[in-house]
């Protein structure tokens, strides 16, 4: 699902794991980023999601993509909703990319940073390009072909933000 | 892996979900059982152990198979080795079997029925006959054409006990 | 799904390859039989039926299975239905079971052992028991966990031919 | 494995089936091509090549990418050889796309184009840019993800033939 949103995106982070816990996305300016939305007892983000992130970061770092992941807790927050039970999970899946905590303060069930995006639950991948602006939403199972694709167009994009800067067949924009 | 034990083995448990908290593998008296033993959060457990346990039961309960879950925490007890952290997990993956809680003192790393029956590690897959004994444990991945057939091949021993009473073609045992 | 033949079937063939081209099914007298009904074109035999075949080969030869194929050719006969095509598409993916040719008249697209058991198509997997008797017939693709199962409850019955002499808890039978 | 050759490159075919029997790559100026390397009776062919080879085509050619065949016998070429295989192989699979068959005058077992292009076997999958240039060559199985953000690299590229002509941080080309 194509999903073009105009300016950056930020998320709303409670804590990081893997990672400095003032990160924010502007942190990773110039790069393309994939977001791994997930919780970690949900059955799709381990089965797919979260190896799939794992094989992007693999195939795709050196060519500049960033893969971060958000536990957006939706469900069961007792259990999932500790930084320990995150920290744990972690380790046994052998996460080595930084995770954010999508922040909660209590009033609803859904995350912050989740309702903001308007996200449908979990796996969802997000990709960000270079400009930090979100351009794919993908919720569920998804290809790895496709996801492939989408990840090497966004890296394929100029630094200076692509669709939005200079000329193509038909025209020509000032950014 | 074969092996066999030559009298009924015994879980030594602090809890069940999905049954009752006094629950014990002599309820199941007359019936060839599964247990799969597993933490939440061992990735192969999650990928390969739970849905094939599933798998099992969907295939021979009617035949006669009763499975089980054993939860054996051998890392990150804090996180894992709560009773609420695995009915969230049960409730996920929507697992509707009886799941022990193997039980530890908190003297050792190692839950009490993983050290007495000499696991291996997780996932693993107990195999027991009729009479309760112990007559397969399977670690690691185990394939699902060959586990079937050990699965049929108790389910197709005599209610009495199989192996060790009545004749075959070299010897007839008194049991 | 169950068949059950009260009478040792066979097969009409016009030759064989890896094995005599007098082969009969009689020459297996005792053992347990798994034959994998294909056409080398077929998707499904290839990604599929032959794997999972070879499969049981490796786990149940030791334990008294036979595997053998039955190449049913039903469609695209100028191609699939000479012997030099299936000699070539046995050697490249290393058969080695037998596999028997079934025979064709040029009256019917349908070749004889299929037409004569009612087959739907490929690829089929049959099993017959000790006796000979045709026990199951899978049409499409089976759970390896089901047909371990399946083969295993023939391989566990006594020599003498299982369900038909004997006791059981309800009945005598003569044979 | 990147392999960048300066020059369009050709096949040399004996004929081709799903399309007229005298078309060359020219044919598909300006369109991104992957083309499928492959025997009808080699194993990781008919299991993998094949199969992404259309997936490629259904996510891709709206985008314009080109899928293509290449049959290229180098054993058993009394069996694959013949053009009437070449098309059950094709009707049994479902397989639409233009398919040429790699010349061989017979005086060796490897034909012309798998011999100029210097391949090491099937399935082998090449990627062409816009300009008709080699630009990939993937021996054996190629993950999706790889392969999908290979073919976007080339689909994103402009026109004019990427690499050599125009500028990029470094420097400006003529072509």
């Amino acid at each position: 699902m194509q999903q073009t949103h105009s300016h950056p995106i930020s998320l709303k982070t409670s804590d990081w794991i893997n990672g400095p816990s003032t990160t924010t996305l502007s942190d990773f300016e110039g790069h393309v980023l994939l977001i791994e939305v997930f919780q970690m007892l949900c059955p799709g983000c381990v089965a797919h999601g979260i190896p799939q992130a794992m094989k992007a970061h693999a195939l795709f770092n050196k060519a500049g993509l960033i893969v971060l992941g958000l536990h957006s807790v939706f469900e069961h927050h007792d259990v999932q909703g500790k930084k320990e039970a995150l920290l744990a999970f972690a380790d046994e899946y052998k996460i080595q990319f930084p995770i954010a905590i999508d922040r909660n303060a209590g009033k609803t069930r859904i995350p912050e940073t989740m309702s903001d995006l308007q996200l449908q639950g979990t796996p969802t991948v997000l990709l960000l390009d270079r400009a930090g602006r979100l351009r794919h939403k993908f919720f569920g199972r998804v290809d790895d072909m496709e996801l492939g694709a989408a990840i090497m167009k966004l890296l394929a994009e100029p630094p200076s933000g692509g669709q939005q800067e200079g000329c193509d067949g038909d025209t020509c924009r000032v950014s």
